[in-house]
């Protein structure tokens, strides 16, 4: 049977990805959304969350697609309503919140999942069976992209607690940690901030284990999302933010399940694990994708570089 | 019977704290030094970690006083050395690193202590205490001293991952996640970087829970370290560090110890407490003072003042 779920926040990303995995699903139901504007055919809208909780005691679940710095007050209100709450990815402006989501979550028995939805992308699980049990020499990761292509107009991204280009280096980190059987930790960073901006346009990142990462948004031309990692027994490629893997050049083929290879299949495996979660009313917060961002600002060189606008 | 311990790092800290209470223990006998210059009467000096541990295995424990970079290196070295490690603050230089270096104490029975020795000093104990189940409205923390008097031409402190103003900061926020009974979470802040540095001179910072602090190393004139905390049954203002409290204006007669109200004391309650770590093999690392000054770097808005030089 079907669970009620309200999507709050709905933007870009709850548009393309959440509101089809959730209408997509035998396991949800979409029963109310919270937006000021967005509005979702046959869900009720409701102008803020407080309202909609109070209204609402039929709605279990609260999926949360909002920018980092509301998140908190979103999810600790739903948290005390008794609901149980999934996160997009980065799950918090701060790492002190966080962890306060998930002390107030197990208090109140209910489950808090902190989602990293590229660690859903079709090759991930591939790579970390491959990589497991050889001895890891190199791993550089590239992800370069168009901040304008993918966040147009969206100034927040730029100023504090926006991350900058860490929120799509995040996606990255998240599929390393994922994927490594080590841990590893940050050696130095080279941040760019635009001389007008209060978060980096590029990154460098430099890691323990001969890890290295290479993240930035000025790219106009070929967007590029690989992961390269160089073992004692052969090289591994991940393109497409993880979503094809190349063995020693080889493109290997993934079991095709139903929405493998597609990029909203990484979001119907996020609701589909939810259910999972709240069914036992488990947390699931790792947290080690955000701290390496937030070691990135505490270490990193600061560089200033010309001017961005849109 | 007292235990060998190694000192790595003979620097003004090492010297002023760490040897007079590692020599006035009956718990300690300081086996060994490790450093390129300073000595200490009666400790044979290694002019590395490597070979001190390769030379000593009738050392079990080692105490580090670097400053953070050079530390995850040292401490992962003798903890694969089998060694139990005590840590001066903050505990690395990453939060990535930290947990490492718990995992790695772990995995190997050993203990790791991340030391925080302003929660050691004379009121900070009575202060939690007082503060327990009273209903906390304000808190406001100002600490403001002269980086030149603490410490003078360590251009360290000022290059990336030295912290800045927060390396004094982050003793207040130690004090601070002591004596409150809730967790609070970083909403904003704002550090001041010297336009030649890589590390803020000047930081505010907004916490949740009506919690805010702000940290100054540009005090030429009167020192000041204080936390004041407001609560519906009264007020507590602790002073000098932690080192004298007050109620209502009242200064609280603490019952002395045998160090009780001497900097000094800070570091014997630190050996002390190792010396009861080690023999149950714990680990004791809380990294929330450090988790709040890497989230005033991710989310801190970055303000440029003028120049800082000696």
């Amino acid at each position: 049977m079907a669970m009620n779920i309200a999507l709050v926040g709905i933007g870009k990303i709850a548009v393309d990805q959440h509101v089809p995995s959730i209408q997509g699903s035998s396991s949800w139901r979409l029963a109310a959304t919270v937006s000021r504007r967005g509005t979702v055919a046959g869900a009720k809208r409701y102008p803020d969350i407080e309202t909609m909780l109070a209204a609402r005691p039929d709605i279990p679940v609260v999926s949360l697609c909002l920018p980092p710095a509301p998140r908190f007050a979103a999810a600790s209100a739903a948290l005390e309503a008794g609901r149980h709450v999934m996160l997009e990815k980065p799950p918090g402006a701060t790492l002190a919140e966080c962890g306060s989501l998930g002390s107030l979550a197990r208090k109140h028995e209910l489950t808090v999942f902190a989602t990293w939805h590229s660690r859903e992308a079709a090759a991930v699980g591939a790579a970390r069976d491959w990589i497991e049990g050889k001895c890891v020499r190199r791993v550089h990761v590239v992800w370069r992209e168009d901040v304008r292509k993918w966040h147009p107009g969206q100034d927040w991204i730029f100023e504090p607690g926006g991350m900058g280009v860490l929120d799509p280096g995040i996606n990255a980190l998240s599929i390393l940690t994922e994927i490594l059987p080590q841990p590893v930790h940050l050696r130095g960073a080279r941040l760019r901030f635009p001389e007008n901006r209060q978060t980096p346009i590029a990154a460098d990142l430099e890691f323990s284990g001969n890890v290295t990462a290479e993240f930035d948004w000025r790219e106009r031309g070929r967007e590029v999302w690989t992961i390269n990692v160089e073992t004692d027994a052969g090289s591994l490629l991940l393109t497409e933010g993880g979503g094809r893997m190349f063995v020693d050049g080889v493109e290997t083929q993934l079991s095709s399940g139903p929405s493998a290879g597609s990029p909203s299949g990484e979001y119907s495996r996020l609701y589909a694990r939810m259910a999972e979660l709240v069914a036992v009313r488990a947390v699931e917060m790792d947290l080690r994708p955000m701290i390496h961002v937030a070691d990135a600002f505490l270490i990193g060189r600061r560089l200033t570089v010309g001017p961005f606008d849109w």
